[in-house]
């Protein structure tokens, strides 16, 4: 029985300190519940809700920040990606490349992330049922690679809310693919705020651990030092400091089961 | 910190000999595991999906069943009432009654069953937020009674299918009452075979273990010696011989909370 | 090719006066575009969201009234019933029963109303998808009644709000039933005002031409004199006085289909 | 008043003499009727379900062919467009350059289609509320573009069904921009036939007129001379041969308001 991995880091590079000191903590935690670990940071933030929002450091600089963390920390590093252009790059440092779940029907990117032979992650669209998430993973798996995996991220439920259907994690697990559950973006209230999502990050924890007992083989969290003052993705953000009694939780829930 | 609780048994009476078995059994499974144990029976299905499905022995017949069970087994039983002409009648045999989920807007009927003093049971309506079921437990503490717990069974989603929100339980419980997840209605595909509603059972043990992760206070499940041949709500109903491992995961994994 | 019909009038009796004044007011209207006509308003509301809403005069005071205004204007007259004991009752003076639709699932109720020999409205559950109405109808039926017809009245998504599906009026009226499109109720916030449902009525007339478009077979609107006043379904009620232009436009776009 | 407009064509460019055929039909009809008409057919499909799917003959190869159409037949044409590189060789030719929905949340794309200063056309995501529309319009508008339209095409209802929320056409047009339905989208069943998208043609002209009486200020349809044997779309298109009387029974709805 492999153990349960967690996905974890800030929505996007603030800067590098701060995205330094959230990977340190985490893998410290991982690390003495001996919970393999990807820290997460996005270089860019290609489709938030204004045009006026921030949207990271972009990919040169971003990739720079994400190389010095993997190799002074030693930790694996994914970043999702938005265009073909990008993808090249972006491979020569991630260990893990992720496809939004805006762009999980984009052939040619999906193909041209495969392609790298790097693990992919695949978010699953809001907008589509689990048995959908079949014919993105079988355009993957075309290109030759099979280091693929899919997180559940809600989907739409009436207007600006999401809802979670955990019958998901197991439909798709039984079409062959490991399933992370993506515990803060599944509290999202998209288009929430006006300008920007809103979100019940309060909730995260218990859907996390529903997840966990659901059979989720991995958890992803977007976590920051102080939530409130995020420039992404802060109403659904978990603090820094919550991780190692969060983490230990979840652990403890995998193995009742 | 209160153990887990169940309510179950089969979804309608379809005879006395079938009935105590599955009650003797049930009983016999939670009095080992500690857990605390209602008989779930009901009398009268009064909507089933088609004129022409079975409803079960009604009222007179339907109580003197579920008072011989209690009086041979030890154990509380409990059924939903549909009039309030039957809330008299009921109350007289049944430790706890429970108003189905089409009917948990029936302001008259609330209180009737409110008045009787009995432990009291309101499903969510598939068509409410969990938030909206302040309003309905109002209306029955309005009478006088605080012995009132709510039982999530799935929202719709779309047609003919349900979707759990497993933030409602924090929902509900943060109002002040103790929520139930009905596991075995929640799986249910209402509708979804034409002339009665489908089901999916394989994922009621997944969101059941889901539910108490997300710090349910019980499990309702519907149970039947032979599903595929039961006269109601078989295709969402679980095996009687599965539920001494289920009931002994669920326990773990609350422990694990 | 049969004309428009509309069924309307104010959500529930608040006073004789009020009611007949509606009613009148929607008959000069209905005579002279030559569109039949049913007046509608509920003896009691058995389902407010809240036990402290106003509910109604009652059954014997309200069909009292209704008694009189249909004597008095010669119009036909409409409630809903909500139990069984009050079928009788009804159907001395009302030449139409309702269904509402949290109760459409409710075997008994629609029997005993089919029963009758009066014309029969059910109203389509918010849980309910197109093609289920066949079972209800069959329901009633079944009883030997075949001056049935169907209300659409929005289906839920997501939480606290309905969308009206105009797919549904085409699949409803191909199963063989007419289909009366209700305006306000589709413009419901179900529970969307915390005690009460809010509504949002600059949409009703909106929704109203698509419906006749879409092929609807009549119309079904709570009006009133000071909606921001009413004691019930403010929100979602449409002005008096706006009446005569809307049923209007509704007739023109029926003569251009 | 500004009459009702059309777009319509294809799903994809089959090949020159098909995409021709549709063209000059359809202005032979919207030139008889005096309906503005811009002709639709995509160069190429980015997101199909399948990675097996046709895809078109691509960028080059399409925008040729749709350049001879228009300057052979003196149409204004639309394609949708994909990724950045896509934009200047189709600015060259589109008159109209549209925003495919699930990439309605691209902000670059956004950016760079509303910087050719050509009409542009976003769809709305099948995963937005009406209101969340104005941040993407406003992203457009901030490169300095004024010719910007909206297309509705429905929005999840659970899995793989779409429904048409009429109030939004309202909505958007009150944030102030025109709004466009697309009649043919709308009645897809997202991947409702497994490796493809399923759709119910029979309900496009319901919701067109629908939506035409609700406001709606044009039509988007996609049609194929022989809809069973399309490569694209074809559960959800309409026939060639029925658009006269169709777009005719559009126009009356449309003065009749």
């Amino acid at each position: 029985e492999k153990p349960l991995a967690l996905i974890a880091g800030p929505c996007v590079i603030e800067e590098y300190d701060i995205a330094f000191e959230i990977a340190a903590s985490l893998k410290s935690v991982t690390d003495a519940l001996e919970i393999p670990f990807i820290f997460k940071a996005s270089y860019d933030k290609a489709n938030r809700t204004s045009v006026t929002s921030f949207r990271g450091p972009g990919l040169r600089e971003g990739l720079k920040i994400l190389g010095r963390i993997k190799s002074e920390l030693g930790v694996k590093v994914l970043s999702d990606v938005h265009q073909i252009s990008e993808v090249g790059p972006a491979a020569e440092v991630l260990d893990m490349l992720q496809i939004p779940a805006f762009l999980c029907r984009q052939t040619d990117l999906i193909l041209a992330v495969a392609r790298t032979g790097k693990a992919v992650n695949i978010k699953k669209g809001q907008f589509l049922a689990p048995w959908d998430m079949k014919n993105v993973l079988e355009k993957a798996a075309s290109a030759g690679n099979s280091d693929l995996c899919i997180t559940e991220r809600g989907a739409m439920f009436g207007y600006n809310n999401l809802v979670v259907d955990f019958r998901g994690i197991r439909i798709m697990q039984d079409a062959g693919w490991p399933v992370i559950f993506d515990a803060t973006h599944s509290v999202q209230l998209p288009g929430g705020a006006g300008t920007s999502s809103s979100g019940q990050r309060e909730f995260a924890p218990v859907l996390a651990r529903a997840a966990v007992a659901a059979g989720a083989d991995g958890v992803f969290i977007e976590v920051h030092k102080d939530p409130d003052r995020a420039l992404c993705d802060g109403p659904n953000s978990l603090k820094l400091e919550d991780m190692p009694e969060m983490i230990r939780q979840l652990k403890a829930i995998r193995e009742a089961l």
